[in-house]
């Protein structure tokens, strides 16, 4: 008899869940559920938040459980008696603020309308005072963990939020007895008991060789937050793989799965693509590539990188140093240019060939010989992840005149995030870690023109995935090891990975083009990133006050 | 009994007759006749030209003063008895050969399909391998006059295309009586008498302190080219205003004006509009805008700038020292900007509020504090000709984020350009010549947000003039001071010059702001455009050998 396992997706906006054959990973259907909250960013409660913030109500995410698995289910033809586990990964870091028992404080009736109650999502930006407090102060104290995380810590993740929490509502803080990343607080929901997952633990909290910031360094950021991590995040760590625990009555009655089945532990959605797409070996770098570029690799040793997001040992899978790193824009810079910046002859010609901007313009780039176009730009117009990890960083565009067309520009803005691709590799290259592949998920991967590119300009092959749900799909991995059914990730991988769709082998005569050019992006990228004129610095912070005063 | 004049003004597609009333310089009316031939830069004789050629048939001159002048005179409603004298300008350097009594070569039935024979109009830009090596020999023979333009003579100017003509074409060459400006050449036309203005052999020959380059440098160019201004350039000079001859009994016929009236020498389009906008005086700067802008100004004392176009006593009226300067992108920036980088729904917005792109854009980029945008560009897509003249730069644009709309980029453009404006006055501040005043002419002017931006760049009042035809009300003066109306040109310009439309004052707020922006102006002008980084010529040599590729 065949068995199943679920795999759930938590994403920006919803949650996906997704049926996957144990055997060999075929994936067999899936089903959305949409947030009915969405992400919560302008007001709560009739007030208006403030600038930055983005909070999500956890309610939303019990109602995938109770509504996407069923269907999923249904629509794959299964009986439910026939799925052995059930797995999760998630967006991170989110996290919320609970009761022992898990209950949500935005659950209870006097916290409804405080902001603080309710989950902070991975974009709730507005924590970003506290987070150069914590690295001032970390720095200033010689802490060693900071190296771990490329020299910064995030405003994004769980201690910067914890700090603003403590500062803004410290009754919420007094009354949270667990300060939790969503992913376990969604597996708690599952198998009824908290775990913590070493992926969030390591790459969103602080936690570096079996240890997080002292209490020493958290009461010198504020007496009120020595116990932060002996209150509210201390818990047993969980391997990536693990069994959180069986499915709980009560959630096989949301789910309609069996009582007792395997509950895989949390996990985060890159993370858990590398085994859905076969990408766990060293020096297979897999990119998630969408709005963003989301880089995880494994090592086999311990690395400092300037710049990456985070090293954790076990991070991605069990025994391997997983290291991830990360371009903050791509896809969204394609699109502002599409936006913005592409005239209407243009759009009528993608009308009548009946193809889209992006792939017009891109087809229309890369029919160009290397160079053609006199262009070279800086892919800053999100900010810099890595290597650079500089947020207030803009675009530059150098080379345009009378004669530039807009497949020009939007060719350059491509070949400007495979550079950064390029410049991420060569930083995981000085520090010991080769990479060999490329391995690419993300809805950038339909491209071929991008695809092409990226393997030529990092003249490595680029291999993509043939998964439909790549994240869904790493979890269900996971769900199967938790459920006993392969003994590790490596081997669960192996057989439930998806196939490569096509693999890219770079042009060698385009290859030695695109050197050239990236020494003009590398000579541009430190003169302009590395104070060699401070002057996207001066243009935003001109910006900021001048918004202030309009 | 009232008196008029007539000036003609010879652009690149068409000549404009204008009937001026000499007693206060009223503009009657005007009436334009469009070249037949055009530009003649694809094919000649069914033969293709190479690229960077662009030939004009003088007959489409002569078709002019058939055309144009009797229609002007009719439509201004003055009897052709009434009129005293004539006068041109001419765009330059339009250089064209000719037999001794002045029929141009390309009227010999045996040179009709020669394309050397025809008149090389002020782009023509195939003679820069010719410019090169004049400035190479000029360099290392030490020659004095070099410093005179800026420290390089361009390829548009005469002794580029004479050797071109020399080296390409040694028959024609041969055969050329005459090699000379198309404004002396129609002056001719007109009066009979060859003629040759300062202004033109200042500028656009090589002409400095009464002497053209020695006969060793021009045979160290080439043995065959040592006799080039003894037998082709030299005559004595016609200083600006003076009268050229009468005008014959053939030109009389075809304008139907009376014979013998003064014909004034000839001038160029540029400088010919100072005294039409009033603005003769050391410090006032004229500037007119179009597609290019052209700086000029008299000043009392010679000064050598680097990267000025040129330095010519009495080159823009007698007594003085006329400067030239230049911007050779401007409103071609704006164009290619609207044509190229504009999403429909800006070209939606613009036809609902009834107002073009330019206005639509602009407005909404005024609206906005300095600085709001938080971009810097360098207005170099045409290349740069005051102060680098350096035609092989690109444009350059920094600061670009999500949130950058197509009002901040093109806002930013038009700055860049008021930047470049900037540049050169400081050059001439540097240089010992007070610049005081701006008086804007051309195109541009119609734009009060283009002109707000400049006042507040430059710190300095910027004054549109009311003249609607600048140059041609400019050779109406030259021919008031050719007939006697006026003892000289800066008397006939206190007279008969436009007043101004409009004065812009700086807004001290907007000009502090300014100021900061141009010190990032200066910044990236100097690592991009005097080697810093040369990356903009790399990008350019590359651009150019792939495209010869593809």
């Amino acid at each position: 008899m065949a068995s199943y396992v679920v795999g759930i997706d938590f994403g920006t906006l919803s949650g996906r869940a997704l049926v996957v054959r144990v055997e060999d990973g075929a994936e067999l259907a899936s089903a959305v559920h949409p947030f009915a909250h969405g992400v919560i960013d302008r007001t709560l409660g009739g007030e208006e938040l403030p600038q930055g913030w983005a909070l999500q109500d956890p309610e939303d995410y019990r109602d995938v459980l109770r509504e996407a698995v069923p269907e999923a289910v249904r629509a794959a033809g299964v009986e439910p008696r026939e799925v052995i586990g059930i797995g999760i990964d998630f967006t991170a870091c989110t996290a919320l603020p609970v009761l022992r028992d898990g209950t949500p404080l935005s659950q209870l009736p006097e916290f409804a309308d405080r902001p603080h109650a309710y989950a902070k999502l991975w974009k709730h930006h507005a924590a970003q005072p506290y987070a150069d407090q914590i690295n001032e102060l970390a720095v200033r104290r010689g802490e060693g963990w900071l190296g771990r995380y490329g020299g910064r810590i995030s405003a994004e993740w769980q201690f910067a939020k914890g700090l603003q929490l403590l500062a803004e509502d410290p009754e919420i803080y007094a009354r949270t007895d667990r300060w939790i990343e969503a992913a376990d607080w969604i597996t708690w929901q599952l198998a009824g008991v908290e775990t913590r997952n070493v992926c969030t633990a390591g790459y969103k909290g602080i936690l570096q060789d079996g240890r997080y910031p002292s209490s020493a360094y958290l009461s010198a950021l504020d007496p009120d937050f020595a116990g932060f991590v002996t209150d509210k995040l201390a818990h047993p760590l969980s391997e990536l793989g693990a069994r959180a625990g069986g499915l709980t009555a009560t959630a096989a009655a949301w789910t309609g799965l069996p009582e007792g089945i395997a509950v895989a532990v949390g996990n985060v959605d890159a993370h858990v693509t590398a085994p859905a797409v076969g990408a766990l070996r060293p020096g297979q770098m897999l990119a998630v590539m969408g709005t963003s570029i989301c880089h995880v690799m494994n090592g086999e040793r311990l690395a400092e990188l300037p710049g990456m997001c985070g090293v954790v040992q076990g991070g991605i899978s069990p025994g391997l140093w997983g290291y991830e790193a990360g371009q903050s824009g791509v896809g969204d810079i394609f699109a502002w240019y599409v936006e913005n910046c592409v005239p209407p002859s243009y759009h009528a010609r993608a009308r009548r060939e009946g193809v889209d901007l992006h792939t017009l313009l891109s087809g229309l780039g890369a029919a160009q010989p290397v160079g053609a176009h006199g262009l070279v730009a800086l892919d800053w117009h999100s900010g810099n992840r890595s290597v650079l990890a500089d947020h207030d960083l803009t675009g530059v565009i150098v080379g345009q005149s009378l004669a530039t067309r807009p497949e020009d520009t939007y060719w350059a803005l491509m070949e400007a995030t495979a550079f950064g691709t390029r410049t991420i590799i060569e930083a995981f290259e000085s520090a010991g870690l080769p990479v060999t592949e490329l391995v690419a998920a993300g809805g950038l991967i339909r491209n071929p023109y991008l695809m092409q590119l990226y393997s030529d300009v990092t003249r490595r092959p680029v291999a993509t995935t043939a998964a439909e749900q790549g994240p869904a799909l790493g979890a269900a991995i996971h769900a199967a090891v938790a459920a006993g059914a392969y003994p590790d990730i490596y081997r669960a991988s192996e057989e439930m990975s998806a196939p490569r769709a096509a693999v890219y082998q770079p042009d060698t005569a385009r290859a030695d083009g695109y050197d050239a050019l990236y020494g003009e992006y590398r000579r541009l990228h430190d003169y302009f990133g590395r104070g060699g004129n401070d002057v996207l610095h001066r243009l935003r912070a001109r910006a900021r006050r001048q918004a202030v005063i309009a």
